[in-house]
This record gives C-alpha cells, structure tokens and sequence, in this order.
C-alpha cells in the first residue's frame, strides 16, 4: 500500500493503513497527520519521546481524522513533528531530520515536518498539519506545496496535543492547489462561494522585510494577479509583532505544559529547552502588553482587509536554510520568518502558502491571507492558480 | 410552499424559502431557524425590536444554515424566540407567545419557541435552536418533540447572537429519533459510530428534585432502557448548581451585550431588565466562587459518566405550566427546571429531551446525558427509541 519511506516522513510507529468508506469526495485518496493528532488506537508522540510515554494510547481519533476518514480518504500514515510542535525548523533533537524532497541539502521546515515531506515526496496525497505560528505555511514555501492555515477556531482542533491554543489552527498540505481546495471542502461543511470578486493588497512592508530575492522570486507570480494595491500592514515594523507572538505563544504552551513538565522532568532538545526556561519567567504585565500589541494587529488587518480583501505576501524570508547552518544564524532566520508569519495567528486569519517562485532553484511560497471565515475565497483561489500555473 | 402559520411560530421578517442543493442527505427536507441566527440578508431580531433596529441586515449566513443548506434541506421560515433568548418561557414581551400544539392552553417554552412550536405544529420538518440553560431541551419536554443539545463547541455557533457563550450551543427538534439523528449527522460531518455499549445511569437526586408526578410519568420510560445504576448525582444539592449557572451566565450576558445596552437603551419587556440590573451590579468574588462550583460539576460529571456512561434524568419539573400562570409562581417553576437543566451547560455536555411521558395529558421530556464528544451515542440512542416506541 504504502511507499517505502526514505524521507523520514513517517514516524516508527505509524504503519497503518486505515479506510473507514469508500464512497465519498476523498475517495482513492491517501493521506498522512502530523503525530500531534490523536488516531485511535495508535499512540500520540508530539515528537517528543517521553510524551510517547507518559500518555495512554487514545481511544478516540481527533475530529478531523475522523472527518477526514468519513469522506472516503485512506490514512496511510502518521508523521514526524517537532519536539511538541515548538520549532519551525523540521530538525527533531530525538528523532532526526525529514528529507525536503524538493532541496535535499536544506532542511524541510516544521513543525508539521512530516507531513510536508511526505507530500512532497509524492508517498501520500494530501497530509494534515498544524499551524501556529507558521508551522504549515514555512514548511510548504520550502518544500514547494500548498500548505492552508484556516480560520482560527473554524474547524475543530480537538483530539490534537495543544501548543498555544489561541493560535493553534488545523492545517493541511497538497501538491496541487486543486487538492487543497477539495480537502477545504470537506472540512468546511458550511463552504460557501465568495459572492464578490477579491480586491488584491500587496504587503510592501512585510516584502521589504523579506528581502530582495524574494521580492525578486515572486515577482512574476504577483503580476499574475492583476491590479494590486500597494500597503504598509505593519506602521510600527514587524519585530513588536514577532515579540508580542513569541510572549503570548510562551504564557500558552507554559499554562498547557508545565504539570506536565514537572510531572514527567522529559529531557528536551536543545531550544525548546531554553524555550521552556524563559517562559516559566514570563511576568503577567509583560503578557498583558503583548496582548494589547496583538489586539491592534487584529484591528489593523480586519480594517484592511475588510470583506473582500487579499493580502499578498511572502511566505518566507528565503528559501529553506542548508542542512547544518550554525544554530544562531538558523534562529536569526527562524526569528525572521516568524515576523513574515506570526500576523495571521495574532488575528486569527486564514493564510495559505502557494509554490510560486523559486531562489537558487529551491521553492519559495507567495502567501495569501484572506478576512476571518473566509477560507473559501483561498481555497477558491489556489484552484484557479493550478489551472493556471500548471 | 409554507403553510399558514396559525400558531406564531415565524417572525413577521421570516417568510422565505431558501434552497441551494436539491440533493444531498436532507433534501426534501424543510426546516426553520430561530431568529438568533444570520441569514444572509435577512434581518437578525433575536426576540428585540431594538436589537433588530439597531443592527445591520447579515451578509453571511450561521455556520449552522450553510451546513443545512448545503446538505439539501430547505429553509422556510426564521422562529420566535424570548428576548435576546434569556428566559426558558417562551413568552416574548413585545412579539407574543407561540400556541403550543400539543397543549394550546399552556406556554411552549422558551426561548427556542418558535422553533419547538414549528416542529410540534407539523410547519417543518425539523428546526434550529440555541440552547444556553435549557433553551431547547425545555421546550422539546413542554411540546412533545425530541430536541439535542451537543456538546459545547463541538458544532460551532458562529453567526448567531451571543447570550453566554462558555454554555451557548446549537441545538435542534424533530418529532422522530432518526430524523434528530440524520440532522446529527450533517452537522457532525466527524460522526463515529459508538464501539462499545452504552452504560445506563438514573439520577435519582434530580428524579427526586422533579417531583412524584414526574417520576411517575417517566417511570415506565425508564424501564425500557433495562438494567441501570441509581446514582447521586449532586451530592451538594442542586440549588448550588441552579445559582452558579445563574451567576456565570448574568456574568457573560453582560460582558457581550451591556456595551449595547448603553448605547442602544433598549426597551425591555420585564423579567429580563430586572435580570441586566442584577448582572450588572455582581462583583468578581461572587463569579470567582460560581466559576469554583462550575469546576467541581465537571469533574463530578465527567467521573461518573467515564467514556460509556448514559445518565437518565426528567427534562423538567412537570408539564408546560398554564399561559396565564402569575409571574412568581412561573418564575419558582422556571427556577426549579434550571436546577435540572444546568448540569449539562455546566460541563459542555450533551443531552437529548425525549418525548416519552405525559402529566394530564400533556407531554413531558426523558433526558439522556453523554460524556463530552459522545454526542453520536445519544444521537443512535433516539433514532433506537423511535424504532422502539413508534
């Protein structure tokens, strides 16, 4: 049934083959999830080993496994992840690197790690992730695929290990921008055309912040876009928006894992170690500042976005960094990207990542990001950019 | 299309016929919606003249219409509903009270009336509700039909007004189990089938709480679900529980709509003016103590029902009361339902109302409660009852 697994997408335990109907809108297709989602029967590791072992093997599947499941799709397999989904790298301390099929010398992005390489690498059709603070979006700029971050909240994450819950969204990824629309479908079921044309935005200051190769890399695809207005999102720059994710993200993951933290003492990667060091010293007013900060980014992009808006930017501030890039110029670059991303978790909105340009022969995504609840102008949109892109 | 609605069950706005699919799970169905809900261009009115002047007409529809719609089912009418749905009555100060079909001389129950009354009256086949404290449960009892409360956040409730939102769900009628169940299954597009079998548990503090006349009338109901633990259910009593609910809910009321209230001054009929100025005047110690009750009802209810369990408990305290019942006496009648209702909203769980007895010749409801996310054991639960009682 399944490929063999040379890119690392799979973790040991996710040898499954699971069909529930075949009948549906999925039907003949195969898909993979991050080993952050809970699958019945199968234990739940979060990349983290002594997650695997600290937690009863669940006997309910999550939400959108079972959605998913219902529409006649097959799961083949559970993915690698992020030690607790807390990177955006794709680089598991206990478990190792996923293979970017797309630029094997670079690392894959993460968290959802696994699930993008095994799209990429053709082993599934399509594969659920999750998306924080980007962790569907980066990981498909580098791998060169669609990867969609809905609605906060529109479609249910239950049966998923938390991470910073305001922020966690499902996610998914495809190959095709067809795909990802018809897997939109299903897990919307109150999908609805957009009754109006988009009004396109361009983002100049989050391009700015990107750099000119990517500026120049994408280029060509937003042409393809027709008549475009130019805007600044961000009037006091991006890094108070970055901050105020980093501090809001930390209190979060600190209230969702610190009994467990001090119950089972794991023994965390590097990174996440520090992570978890500096939220425990998190002060209630540093928080409540980050949180006024995020409750002006939510107003500044639903003004801009209004109804019918389509926000144009990068998904990434390159293309995936090498394998082995020494650990501070690899957080500079994660710390960057993060600045790129974090908008759309701060307001909740839909994001979706379209492989549409490349540097050096390498992928990277142009992103689109569209009102709250609006999903299906995105997904409506990367169906239409398949047609025409190839 | 629509027959006459002689019993009050529409609002004036209302009279519509909504179809986007003639095929899917429920087409040939008809249904209506409690005016609580958007529809896209349709004004919102939530049971207040002044709510209705002071808000825009929707471009969007509820989350739970477009599912509905989308699944083939027809939408003919917007419901009555209590004002700003904060009353378990049904009677509506400035637009009346529905007749309830199955006893004309007595109240339908609120505040999904319009809703309740339009199934029980045979306008529709089945009907959206918002259920807060009981606001569909109660009615279902009052007026014979079955009516589901989910589990809360599981079927998501955008869209519609906001009365207390850690306890507002959605929540629908039928007057057959499986009907109940095939709408479960649209709006649950995640639905599992049940692996084990279900575990009956009677509440014998709540049976005992509704009085002799309702056990009496329930007993034999009882009995056809078999062999079943008696349990105690609230080992505190249940007026702790009833005050609590009362407290978080003024609490949320006030959070989501006093903002309106001032700017809008809106003129309310009695009964809920008297409830804002009671919301409006708790201090943070009396929520702190109500949110402290909240957790250890949770935690009650989720140990005794495990992943299996089934509680069995009366819907209400007795047959709809007469319209025309003095003010104080409906109110301590009001008050005591609450006691048997708040349980549920209390720990977001599901619970279905069953029309399986009857005081006087008037209907009275068997409710079922499920552990939280088991919502398709209840759902299967119905459809077997209809199969068994006709």
């Amino acid at each position: 049934m399944m490929m063999e697994d040379r890119i690392g997408a799979f973790v040991a335990h996710g040898r499954i083959d699971m069909l529930l109907s075949d009948t549906g809108p999925l039907a003949g297709m195969t898909f993979a999830v991050k080993d952050f989602f809970d699958v019945a029967g199968l234990p739940t590791g979060a990349g983290s080993p002594d997650w695997l072992a600290s937690h009863a093997v669940p006997q309910a599947s999550a939400s959108v496994v079972d959605r998913l499941l219902n529409a006649g799709a097959r799961l083949v397999g559970k993915t690698s992840t992020d030690e607790l989904a807390w990177s955006l790298n794709g680089e598991n301390y206990h478990y190792g690197t996923p293979i970017n099929p797309a630029a094997p010398k670079r690392i894959p992005g993460g968290s959802s790690s696994g699930s993008v390489v095994a799209v990429a690498g053709e082993l599934v059709d399509f594969a659920v992730g999750s998306d924080t603070g980007g962790s569907v979006r980066l990981p498909a700029s580098y791998c060169g695929v669609f990867g969609m971050r809905p609605t906060h909240a529109r479609i249910p994450i239950t049966g998923a290990v938390p991470l910073a819950p305001s922020y966690d969204t499902v996610g998914w990824f495809a190959r095709s921008g067809d795909l990802l629309e018809q897997v939109g479908r299903v897990l919307i079921p109150e999908w609805r055309e957009p009754a109006t044309p988009p009004r396109f935005l361009i983002a100049d200051d989050i391009f700015e912040a990107a750099g000119s190769a990517v500026k120049a890399a994408l280029a060509g695809a937003l042409e393809s876009f027709g008549p475009a207005e130019h805007v600044v999102v961000a009037d006091g720059g991006l890094t108070a928006w970055r901050d105020a994710f980093r501090i809001i993200q930390a209190s979060e993951v600190w209230q969702a894992h610190s009994g467990w933290v001090a119950e089972a003492q794991p023994g965390f990667g590097p990174g996440i170690r520090e992570r978890f060091a500096d939220a425990a010293r998190l002060d209630s007013a540093t928080i409540a500042e980050a949180l006024r900060v995020r409750q002006g980014i939510r107003e500044r992009l639903d003004a801009l976005l209004g109804k019918d808006g389509i926000l144009l930017l990068p998904s990434a501030p390159g293309a995936a960094p090498l394998r082995g890039t020494p650990a501070q110029e690899l957080e500079a670059f994660r710390a960057k990207a993060l600045e790129l991303l974090c908008g759309a978790g701060h307001a909740g909105l839909p994001q979706v990542s379209m492989p549409l340009g490349a540097i050096d022969g390498c992928p990277i995504g142009l992103s689109a990001m569209a009102p709250r609840g609006h999903d299906e102008r995105l997904l409506q949109l990367v169906g239409t950019v398949t047609r025409l892109h190839g």
